[in-house]
């Protein structure tokens, strides 16, 4: 079991790593709560709804169960789900517990962030690619204009990671998650990328993933810790995202799962980066790794024109220019702004190099 | 004019209250912005949101104007005003603008709140009664089963009051806001509720309407202060609101004003703060006080177990017990736990009580 601790403005929480803790649930809570609902989706939920249930003996426990997938993140749902929790008699004394992937994260984390004006969460993702929504504070709703577009910065009470969990997975979650662990790597640590490029996915044991877990969560701790409103160095964090969100908006969300459209992204990050600091990165190992891996990576026959204004209306954009993350190398990231007409030249040989690959 | 600060846990605002000042705005913004989204209502957008745009004359400004009424707080609106900030652009550099009473101010609050996670907002109250709800960051939407049950804390950036905006105010808006200062006026000022007493609220002059303005939001700028997130103080506040709210949800949103359902709010504080202490606060002369100013004051006919049910539904009771702020005497608010039972026999005699005035 492995403990990291991270600081928000408004209190510390911890981030537990380990095998089976989701039976231990209560010594990582900071208080005991009047009552609990638990929020969860169709897929999760027979899984291990009832482990969680079985740490609360005292307490009054709810529990919501969602649809899954990237389309539980609408406001519909949201306002279901505080009815939900107005219905069971939640007041400010109680605490959510999402139990899930990102969507069930985002969207209980922002459930508890606006619930009476902000009640405790605590999360328990389930999947690799939860790693990275799950800590930090980032919690939202989709417009149908586009994804997060709505939500807070709301840092939980505790995050309890279940490697356990993990197991049931499938190769495409395999592969969403580990494209953030490679991002993750690339921003910030050399020797993490080098042990990714070598390691097949399908084959981690539970001690490896554990390991990647942590070096991965670490290092988006570090920086969320360093700038939580996102006004500097947490941008770094959306390295691969500018193009990987577009692609998902332009494909509908669920035809690439996130983590696939981030490794396109991050891949372009390359192409864009090795263009303008004209040196070789990591674009030609990575491409490697993804072949092996199964990662789907060409962008088909995607409009660019249309593809730059799905880039433009991404949220991190200011004043309508495309700010994008790149690497000077492995471990330095940068924010450059990108011209419209960069933007399109870049997608075109970018497109045109992945087709001879 | 007249400056207040109030320091919140992100930072700190100003508070500024005096003639004219909509059109010195620039004077009052911590920094420029590169777009700015007014958003107000019908009624007050004709009277003055061309003086607002008149501040901003280089950078890009886009306005949204709302039905009047609490009607607007919904999930709806909240929705679609997040499409239009969504399409006219606004990043996380922009600015928010409500213009208008509490409804505009929580709703424009709470889309600022949310916006790509959170972006800047001023507000420019229009009514008495706003200078309570525009200060201290409470944020918030009504959902079907409860008013501003869907919320957050946010606090704005500055908030801009002229009080020459308050000129056309009717008599039931004026009566509203006076409402909300003599409660704290009750909570923290002896002196300030006795000058208040001898007031004839239709008669008040701009002078002494920025003085009681001045004095009501010192005394909530201290509490917010002193307990932003309300785990305390700032629960004092909510004198008079419990039964406040309930007569608001019971009779149907509108039929009372807000003010008017805390005035009665008030009185059934006093009453039952005088049968639990046995003495004498202040029952009489504010019962005198709205008659002269004409305070719809009586409860009719309603069922007082539905009462008690609407007030078991305010989000400040824990664990389902209600929690009511009493005083022991004017300045010296106390919060006791009172039974479903305490509550209907206070309510029956406070009735009875009503009828024989």
């Amino acid at each position: 079991m492995e403990e990291i601790a991270v600081t928000s403005s408004s209190h510390t929480y911890k981030i537990v790593i380990g095998e089976n803790i989701r039976f231990q649930l209560k010594s990582f809570l900071p208080k005991t709560y009047s009552s609990i609902l638990i929020i969860s989706d169709e897929s999760v939920a027979p899984l291990y709804i009832n482990d969680i249930r079985s740490n609360f003996t005292e307490e009054q426990v709810f529990q919501t169960v969602l649809p899954s997938g990237e389309q539980t993140k609408s406001m519909d749902t949201f306002y279901n789900v505080h009815t939900d929790a107005i219905n069971a008699g939640l007041d400010r004394n109680s605490l959510i517990i999402a139990l899930g992937g990102g969507v069930v994260g985002d969207l209980a984390g922002f459930v508890a962030a606006t619930f009476m004006r902000g009640i405790d969460y605590i999360q328990i993702p389930t999947t690799i690619l939860a790693h990275d929504s799950s800590v930090g504070g980032k919690v939202a709703i989709n417009h149908k204009l586009g994804k997060n577009l709505i939500g807070s910065f709301y840092p939980p009470r505790a995050v309890i990671y279940d490697v356990e969990t993990l197991q049931t997975l499938s190769a495409r979650e395999i592969r969403s998650g580990y494209a953030e662990l490679v991002k993750e790597a690339l921003i910030a640590d050399q020797e993490f990328f080098n042990l990714l490029l070598k390691t097949d996915i399908q084959q981690v044991t539970a001690e490896e993933l554990q390991s990647h877990l942590s070096l991965g969560i670490k290092i988006k701790a570090n920086i969320v810790q360093e700038d939580e409103m996102e006004s500097g160095v947490r941008m770094y964090l959306n390295l691969g995202h500018t193009l990987g969100h577009a692609l998902e908006a332009e494909l509908g969300y669920g035809t690439l799962t996130h983590g696939e459209a981030v490794a396109i992204g991050l891949l372009f990050t390359l192409h864009v980066s090795e263009n303008m600091f004209s040196k070789q990165i990591a674009s030609h190992s990575l491409i490697q790794w993804l072949k092996e891996n199964n990662y789907p990576f060409k962008l088909q026959q995607l409009d660019e024109h249309a593809l730059l204004l799905k880039m433009k209306s991404d949220k991190k954009t200011v004043n309508s220019k495309i700010k994008m993350v790149l690497l000077e190398d492995i471990g330095s990231p940068v924010v450059k702004e990108l011209t419209d007409q960069q933007i399109l030249d870049f997608l075109h040989s970018f497109n045109r190099k992945l087709v001879t690959e």
